[in-house]
């Protein structure tokens, strides 16, 4: 299991690397005043991360974290998780191979290449471009940096709430999207025994958590959806299930319809652009489907990671 | 002339109502390799701010200063101060009415109407909505807020000097882009008889403090190019030209291709949308206007203000 002293070790590791992101609070009314929340929100503004989401902090992490072979490093992904490989890799002077999947539209293709990595066509779907970036590993002897479940992976992502509980302790709650558990994996580890609530929310279309939760294991999930791209992992890694069975609080889901609404929320009421993923933990709030504890309310003090602004910047205009 | 125990109590008047902006810091080589810049940057991200700008500053301020009429507020602008006002008064609960010139967009006045304000047409061109506003405040009684050339504005504006000043106290020299002159002149009382520099950039198209600095006196400038929308006024304030001429140590022009650049540079590297004139500050480093003087290069530490992001999000792509 990932602890708190595999997290800070991790922070070492990277910060000469990663930013720091900052933080954006927001007073109850300054959402738009006909929301009705009855608590001030804190931003974490992971979206601002190097290469625009989160990932490349388990990324460096993974690399840093032992000797690094001569063939590189190599990765499976047609979206955030390959373009942080791909940043680090550059970052750190090493060679990049990237297995994206037919579907990968042309502007990730674009971005990972820009950060001089090797971009090779897997396969139609994730599944088949991973098996084929294990085979390649195989012959070259490259690194695997997987997307979310490595222990190197989810301590890195933790990194997250080790800088938020530094930044701000006060807060009771925070609300986290989650994907293959990577984040909330590591997230969760940080804060298990604190005073803050780790809350989890994945799109409608992506329950890979909340169905692995109900059977009590991983399981299959569908991976569909506005935030497919970067949520839609089929099943949840067994690291990161591991930690969110004892340390995560809740579960929630929520329809497209809420995370279109956080992503116009967040241009117009303090101008990011979030993709769709990056505003999921947000778009909880603004459907109710997580509400603060009503003794709680307050006094609570909601903290949420706005995780990623991988998207056309258009698409979040009203 | 505008002093820091102004802005200090400017400070202590808007804090319930403005954010505190965070900042982003980024090292030499995070806004692309090839940039070949010899120090980080400390970016103040005031294009988060409530209404997208950093105007609700010295509108609060003015509104905060003394009581405020049965009338409510009054004034003229076609973009983020007529923006910021209707903000403001929307958020004090008295009644706003903005008068724009027939130029201003449908976005910028919806904006403006959606705060809740009052939006009067009143001319064709700024000046004749500005003497239209004035003409019926002599009718209303209600408070003028100017939006650069009035005490109160300054000061509000200096408190994002003063934020910074504690937030990143390291800063050598800051970059601040200038229209009317406000936000300069407000930042340059702060920053007076301190170790912070405070470089001026304009866009070619919008010379105002330049002409005005060369000429010893505000003059009438062209009001043209990418970021007029922003920087357009017509002349420099007296007050802001007045702190300027003893406390700004540089004021250079950049070329809109240079604008157009950094607005795609910031996306690019840091997910974050700036209008024209957000950018323009930026600007001054990728196309070489201001470099760091050459004995400082190594110790230099460059702040940059972001001050604005309220154009469409899409238009930030490359």
């Amino acid at each position: 299991m990932i602890d708190r002293d595999a997290i800070r070790a991790a922070a070492a590791r990277i910060a000469p690397h990663i930013r720091r992101t900052p933080l954006l609070r927001l007073a109850p009314g300054e959402l738009g005043p006909d929301l009705g929340l009855a608590h001030g929100l804190v931003l974490k503004l992971e979206l601002l991360q190097a290469s625009g989401s989160f990932k490349p902090r388990g990324a460096f992490n993974t690399m840093l974290a032992g000797p690094l072979p001569a063939a590189g490093v190599i990765a499976a992904s047609g979206g955030n998780h390959g373009a942080a490989v791909a940043y680090a890799a550059r970052a750190l002077g090493v060679a990049a191979e990237i297995f994206v999947p037919e579907i990968t539209g042309a502007a990730k293709r674009a971005r990972i290449a820009g950060y001089g990595a090797r971009l090779v066509v897997g396969g139609a779907a994730y599944d088949e471009a991973r098996q084929a970036s294990e085979r390649r590993a195989a012959e070259t002897g490259a690194l695997q940096v997987h997307a979310y479940d490595q222990a190197t992976v989810l301590a890195g992502q933790g990194t997250v709430a080790l800088e938020w509980s530094e930044d701000a302790p006060e807060l009771t709650h925070v609300l986290v999207a989650t994907g293959g558990g990577g984040l909330i994996g590591g997230m969760a580890a940080w804060y298990a025994g604190s005073g803050t609530q780790v809350i989890s929310v994945e799109s409608e279309g992506c329950p890979t958590l909340a169905m692995a939760l109900r059977e009590g294991r991983p399981v299959a999930a569908p991976v569909g959806g506005l935030a497919a791209d970067s949520l839609g992992a089929r099943q949840v890694g067994a690291l990161g299930f591991a930690v969110a069975q004892r340390h995560v609080a809740a579960a929630v889901l929520v329809p497209d319809a809420a995370i279109l609404a956080a992503q116009r929320l967040l241009w117009e009421a303090a101008r990011l652009v979030a993709e769709p993923g990056g505003a999921t933990a947000l778009a909880a709030l603004l459907c109710g489907a997580w509400v603060a504890p009503a003794g709680a309310r307050g006094g609570a003090s909601i903290g949420v990671v706005v995780c990623g602004g991988n998207c056309e910047p258009g698409s979040v205009a009203g």
